[in-house]
């Protein structure tokens, strides 16, 4: 099997390698302007190592990889829309360095655009590979609005919380190990466990996000840490506060919830309610679960030994990082 | 050949038994909604027609003509937004009523659930039928950024508005119809005669809708009389108009596009001005000479006569209309 990195230099390749057409401009350069703003390619490479365990010529998986990544670059065109977010690996957004428009019509185009890129398989597995697409690609949009929905409650649960990173998150990480093992020719089940392995992955992910948000170092992690924090944003880590807290350090954290000047201190005193609370262990207890539930699914997969090695170290890579 | 009633009915009757999942609400509610405005159906129709002209088994074409019209929906959805529409078919857009971010992500699982139904064809037609549909999609994509590129210029060739309205408006009935032979086991011939035939048929559509905005009869038109006019929109008329005049009507024609406030009489105007110049019979001219082609793309195909003129007279009812 190849290595990480060289399976993100054929994504990259291949990203760098698509022709879209040079006109209306302003719906083909945002295309061009997000898939070059890089990233780790993580879901495009699960596909490729999910295809690798079962088949040799990774060529044929190549365009399916490229339709994922499109599809969740067409994902975050349009949640930065949605979210009001000005920034994306620190370069200016879509919808703000072009228009709103731009980002909802150039976004509507990727969507398209994965479709062709989803549909270069064997004619045989078309239909199979198209319905997982399309249950990822529902689910995402789902776990988006269950997310903005989420901004209005009062009260999230934990249990609603991991269903809508599960959601939002995991499953395309999931749907990208399946297709890659379908079109590997994988059996049915072994397609299953590893779909079920990239969920587990996906919001053990997500967990270490949210850790990431309020413990990282900012001066590795790459966005402001914090952010979390400052916007109220129901995470693992508030809603499990708000559920653990009471007395004075309830009375506090409630304070605190409705400060929105301040945010340098409202980190601070929010951080260290946490801490009294032990939620970061708790996140982390957590993680581990959802890491341990996916290696049980790996373990379950019939496969040469040596390739599940390195797909088992790329997810362990994704869960121990700092950024 | 059912009569064009009976197959609107069989598309209504689909879209009510349409299933979406009642949560999240947010995102299914504004899918029901638009697609319970109603409508004639035009885009569905044809491909069932298409396919009737060529196989008997209605049933089999019911779920790519929904695709079709929920595509078409997407559109809308998106358009409106766009477009910054506060109402369609005299209710509140879905952006006006939920919210932006409602029309942005229920646009999005539209798009999705179109391709899940524009799947539901003979596995050996499948690559074909995506790829005649993403080919539409990005077409009409591609249409809607022209024109709102449009907004923007002083000057735009009568060549560029039809080529124009030919991606936003007439691609999307051309491919209904192709997609509808081939399911219907045309010959590709057949198949591209009949994609020819609804251009022609939804260029000469789209300028008949832009006679209708000037001249239209209020109580029959559905909209604002005059809409086109107000907004400035560069319309065959208005790019005709500009075309022509010289001398005083040149200067009235600069000094009423320059007029905001005052819509009446700015309407009155230059529709006064359209009258001196004639524009009304060169856009009834230009679409008389696209509903001509679509006639001689129907001559030329070979299929019984009298189905053929159920096509041919449902196109027509399309164009000799008042609303």
């Amino acid at each position: 099997m190849q290595s990480i990195s060289e399976l993100q230099q054929i994504i990259n390749k291949a990203i760098a390698n698509s022709q879209y057409p040079s006109t209306p401009k302003e719906l083909y350069e945002p295309i061009n302007y997000i898939m070059d703003l890089g990233g780790k390619r993580m879901r495009p490479v699960l596909l490729l190592m999910a295809f690798d365990l079962f088949s040799n010529d990774l060529e044929k998986a190549i365009n399916p990889a490229l339709a994922i990544e499109v599809f969740h670059n067409f994902t975050l065109m349009h949640d930065d829309f949605m979210d009001n977010a000005p920034l994306r690996r620190n370069m200016p957004t879509v919808h703000n360095k072009w228009s709103n428009s731009a980002a909802i019509l150039s976004g509507d185009v990727m969507l398209i655009e994965a479709y062709k890129l989803i549909m270069q398989v064997e004619p045989s597995l078309l239909p199979e590979i198209l319905n997982i697409f399309n249950e990822t690609a529902v689910g995402v949009c789902e776990g988006q609005q269950i997310d903005m929905n989420f901004e209005k409650l009062d009260h999230v649960e934990i249990v609603e919380y991991i269903n809508m990173i599960r959601l939002k998150t995991a499953v395309l990480l999931g749907g990208a190990l399946k297709i890659g093992a379908r079109i590997g020719n994988s059996s049915i089940e072994a397609a299953k466990q590893l779909y079920n392995f990239g969920v587990n992955v996906g919001i053990a992910f997500q967990l270490q996000d949210d850790i990431l948000d309020v413990y990282g170092d900012p001066e590795k992690f790459g966005k402001q840490v914090g952010g979390d924090i400052i916007s109220n944003k129901k995470t693992f880590m508030l809603i499990k506060a708000k559920e653990l807290a009471n007395g004075e350090i309830e009375k506090s954290l409630t304070k605190w919830l409705n400060v929105v000047h301040n945010p340098q201190e409202k980190v601070y005193e929010v951080t260290k309610i946490y801490d009294q609370l032990n939620v970061r262990q708790l996140a982390e207890n957590e993680m581990a679960s959802y890491a341990k539930k996916a290696l049980k699914c790996m373990e379950e997969l019939q496969v040469d030994e040596c390739k599940k090695e390195t797909l088992k170290s790329f997810a362990e890579s994704l869960l121990v990082r700092e950024h």
